[in-house]
């Protein structure tokens, strides 16, 4: 089933989030993630939003997986000084609404757009907008209206049409000659393990939980495979790929396998997925873009995660992360010295 | 701090397993087991519960490991026929009252003693009881009554006074000369470990789960470095306190690392421990009593772990529990084919 196929089905189905009235979940019980709601293309045609320096906030949060993975190519490519960003708290309110909120921000509002939440831009852009307010999300400085939320192209905007920001001998995360290879395995990822952690952790029956914790583990196990002898998903350099499976993986031992009930193995238990990780983890954009504290206190805190858990809540210490810092040995499997793809 | 010291601290507590009144919950937001309330001995002497065969029924649920401790051993020490067996469901009820029930025999009633919950043999002997029925429990098949409750030391007596209805050749799990040694390990596993995972999972502060975890994995470290060199705690031959080990080291990676947030490490990542869980579940008496479903349906489904989870109930699927009979390795620290010491 194609990404399109599959968030066509959302708007049958309720809002989990409420869980008395959860809209994403469908008759099955299955999580069936809404679709992206501003998905306009960047580029320089007719009708697509305008490539420009300065013009766009990138809102995101660390505990987010999905806007994680714009945060690590912002950095790979050098956009810092081209896309600024606004960094919404780990701990999500749900009063008035489900959102995502600036309260680490003096004043709890954004700096540069002067917003609380991140709704806001949200209805500066659609008054009738009712869908959930998600991370990331490009935000027009001067409008204050968001302009694109495509959480699934939004890398390859950055690694295409926002080539010319670029800085000096940025490495290409998206070869032109494997993008339908990358395309492919993006889209397996998506529905496998990026958004299956998730289909486990929101499944509201057994059966759909199974059917999502297999399919994962099945995926994880052919990619521990596929990563046994080659140092990256496509060989010895980093692609967008890599960055997508990594948003995932380096959240994997620290909240999902207890948060979302994804506990046949941890990442830690496959030699070669777990050594892909750290070498990932170890390279510019990874490591320094992963707030694990703010990963831990999403998962396992946030009452969006738990909308049932309202009593006790208590941050779960382990495991222990000095690992991630651990020698991988994984340079073997590659000839070369560089991890990423200069022209 | 004795087993007695802490235990007289409850009656200061209200009810954990009422969330909105937690009896066994201190000030600090630790946990606190209430005090067994069935304590005289089992033995010959004045005012001593008479040992005697087919005079008692042990109750337990395989779910809980202070009940799995007292069948282990009479399954050690072939107390079978002298002690018959009741087995409550590890599906907790909260109404009328919290309990264990007999939902899995016909007719939801025990077979020998008639009674749907082990509440009602505590209210046969104590109309006033109003502490939570807890198992194991030995009861008198003819009275109904409750006669022990006394997890700590139950173990002990069918070790020492039940001797005279030890099968033929039974090994020695409390030999005297080791019995001061085995008494003080036995109180720090107590508290530190068995016990010391509730203290994780039931905590109401975070600072009192830090405390509990600290104690917990610097206690699971140095047992790791005491069993790299020899098989068992106490040496060459198993002992009650390996007994009492195993019955939370075997629940540990199946339900305490996710449901008590006690994840630091899996058991299966400290190698000794993990070759010493491993060895100990393939010795008869061990493995053959440990029920995996229960364990998992218990701490994971059951209202009275999760009190404040009543909307989705999801059962983990994994981890994988194959890997607890592959070999590991331990005969070789042992100079004995015995894993018993047989007088």
């Amino acid at each position: 089933m194609s990404t399109e196929e599959i968030e066509n089905t959302v708007e049958e189905v309720k809002d989990k989030e409420n869980p008395k009235n959860p809209k994403e979940i469908s008759k099955d019980g299955s999580f069936k993630r809404q679709k992206n709601r501003f998905t306009t293309p960047f580029g320089d045609g007719q009708g697509e939003v305008p490539v420009e320096k300065g013009r766009y906030r990138l809102l995101w949060s660390p505990a987010c997986p999905w806007a994680h993975r714009s945060v690590i190519v912002r950095k790979i490519l050098g956009l810092e000084n081209v896309i600024s960003l606004g960094t919404a708290s780990p701990m999500r309110p749900n009063i008035p609404r489900v959102d995502w909120e600036f309260s680490l921000d003096k004043n709890g509002a954004d700096p540069v757009l002067g917003v609380k939440y991140i709704s806001e831009v949200y209805l500066n852009t659609d008054p009738d907008y009712d869908g959930r307010p998600t991370v990331p999300v490009m935000v027009d400085v001067f409008t204050k209206k968001a302009v694109n939320n495509d959480y699934f192209k939004l890398t390859n905007y950055l690694e295409t049409v926002w080539a010319p920001y670029h800085q000096d001998n940025a490495p290409d995360l998206y070869p032109e000659e494997l993008r339908p290879s990358i395309d492919e395995l993006n889209d397996t990822i998506f529905h496998e393990i990026n958004n299956g952690v998730y289909k486990c952790g929101f499944a509201h029956s057994q059966e759909a939980y199974e059917a999502a914790y297999d399919t994962l583990f099945k995926r994880l196990d052919l990619l521990e495979e596929r990563l046994a002898d080659q140092r990256f998903l496509f060989g010895d350099y980093i692609t967008d790929s890599d960055v997508r499976l990594y948003a995932t993986l380096v959240r994997f031992d620290v909240a999902y396998y207890n948060a979302f009930n994804t506990n046949r193995n941890l990442i830690r238990e496959f030699p070669n997925l777990w050594g892909y990780l750290r070498d990932l983890y170890q390279t510019t954009g990874f490591g320094e873009t992963t707030d694990f504290d703010a990963i831990k206190q999403h998962y396992h805190l946030s009452i969006t995660i738990n909308p049932e858990k309202n009593d006790v809540k208590v941050l779960p210490k382990g495991p222990d992360l000095s690992v991630f810092h651990t020698s991988h040995g994984r340079e073997t499997l590659s000839g070369k010295k560089e991890k990423f793809l200069y022209r």
